[in-house]
């Protein structure tokens, strides 16, 4: 690997003081050790300004040996919202695009679908009348669309899916629209000690089996929306048969609820990008010790997406009011990645 | 450490391979590896017999590079039951005790438990009453018992209460009253790259306080059962508040629902007492590969209690059937154990 040259790493950081962006990173500085390690730029794709000093600062403070803010490896919990954080969310979440295909595969077999909303909306390609059915709408398409079939088939239907689909937009496989600057951030953790989980709306069994090899998040770090599922013997070979009904939405005020119930501690950094991380944002930062919250603001049309207050997926507004007043990091993509996707 | 003379592994797999018991290790006896491995003993309080060789064995075969059932790391997903399976579920579940304690401090500002059920036989001392009540008034208990407060007051509680609660025969704190065999267990299949899993129709939030410190399983590694919470801001201060309703019960057919939430992959070894634990055995360990199920049977009545077709708590009755038919090795705890608590 090429190295980069950069900046001393000195400079940034006194330039940062004296902004008074970071009061608590001054002890650090006196650690040759740290020092040492920022020099070496484990985040190549984030242009230097305040997004990645204060990734950077935030990882040194907790992994100080001895240090005010150190936390053990075992509590070094990252939650990753997924759409709109790690991957596109646009024009429309990528398992919309799923259930929308689902459907119109599924379609012949349900005539009366073309009469009844919200599947008439998909047959027709109105995406608008689609968005506008709003969670419920969403929850029925994917209720019907995921469930009738056991655990194993579906993790196949996804599978299969993911290898074929391409996005209109990028031409290219939805696993390949990540964000590469994300990428760099979830090894960077890991590298220091963190365990990185996802909390994500979407669902739990459709993104299971795509994100070790996408994220390096394993199945047991995916925490998501699910239906329910009914445990059966058939033919001798036990199976989980999934049903056509919400068992729980991980969205919104929900998301402490899923944090809590899989991970059974409280994360020390949550990284989101839409009014449905705020209450994960808040859950994470508000409380003592050694926090950090960002927000990714999708500000490049030209190279990706450029949305925030008005979008009908991924809305941006009152989370975006609430970083200033709890101190959130929000990264401006146009202004602070370098590159978004590995293909640019 | 003193060091344990044992007889020779060789002789003990050629006895076994004798026996076909275990038609499969034979492979593995040309691994000289694998032989240095085993000749330090790392179950001494297992006696040698077919459990522990069958453990031994198993273990051997996943972890052996190129050989024909090498599973990865990330997939050595062992799940363990909790109650009478790593501590004791007599007389009564340690939860139930718990519960028991807890109703009676709480009495006084509800009067009118005095005349209803499970609430009265609770106060009037009447385990049988209590027991007859079945999962459903015992869902109740722990219901009214472990909500109407956040769960970071839930975890003072139940951390206050195992500091002081003491068991009656043995007079000890209940954390005290595990399984020493499975904790070596525990700690010999993390040595060997396993990910160790609680699965237990205990309450998720009554175990997570302490499993990591009596068992080195982490909270993110403990499934259970759960009450519903609500998250709210409390003066700035998020909390997740915990409501008196049943959120999921991990018993019987919904541990492999409760796995399949948690963990996301199916695993490969499962370690159970009960009838409660037949369908994680199964899920577990009837599919293609190298899978191990494993019972726990109380035996000894003399150094813990025997019990098992008759059992209020922990009925082992058609899992003890099943095991023979299904190759699931099931350990005498009066013959298979050296000596089952520490403090023997």
């Amino acid at each position: 690997m090429k190295p980069v040259t950069r900046s001393p790493h000195f400079n940034r950081r006194v330039l940062l003081s004296s902004l008074a962006v970071l009061p608590l990173l001054s002890a650090s500085l006196h650690s040759s050790a740290a020092m040492a390690r920022a020099q070496r730029d484990a985040l190549p794709s984030w242009n230097d300004g305040i997004a990645k000093a204060s990734i950077l600062d935030f990882v040194e403070r907790v992994t100080e040996h001895g240090g005010p803010y150190f936390v053990p490896p075992d509590k070094r919990i990252a939650v990753f919202d997924n759409d709109g954080t790690l991957w596109v969310e646009q024009p429309m979440y990528v398992q919309l695009a799923f259930v929308l295909d689902r459907v119109k595969v599924m379609a012949p077999m349900h005539p009366e679908w073309k009469a009844k909303l919200p599947f008439a909306a998909v047959l027709d390609g109105d995406l608008k009348a689609v968005a506008a059915s709003g969670e419920k709408g969403l929850a029925e398409l994917v209720a019907v669309t995921h469930a009738g079939m056991t655990t194993v088939e579906f993790e196949t239907i996804v599978t299969d899916w993911l290898a074929n689909a391409r996005d209109r937009r990028f031409r290219r496989p939805y696993t390949e629209l990540v964000y590469h600057p994300m990428l760099e951030l979830l090894a960077y953790l890991r590298a220091n000690g963190f365990k990185t989980f996802i909390v994500s709306g979407g669902g739990i069994e459709f993104m299971r089996p795509w994100t070790d090899s996408v994220y390096g998040v394993l199945p047991e770090q995916v925490v998501g929306s699910s239906i329910k599922t009914r445990y059966e013997m058939r033919d001798g070979t036990p199976t989980l048969f999934r049903l056509p009904e919400v068992n729980f939405v991980n969205d919104k005020a929900d998301k402490p609820i899923g944090i809590n119930e899989h991970i059974g501690l409280r994360p020390i950094a949550a990284f989101g990008n839409s009014d449905g991380d705020l209450e994960m944002l808040q859950w994470t930062t508000l409380t003592d010790g050694a926090r950090f919250g960002l927000i990714v603001h999708h500000t490049d049309a030209e190279r990706e997406y450029a949305y925030d207050r008005q979008s009908d997926f991924g809305k941006l507004d009152v989370a975006l009011d609430a970083a200033a007043v709890n101190r959130w990091t929000v990264a401006d993509m146009k202004r602070d990645w370098k590159r978004i996707f590995a293909f640019e």
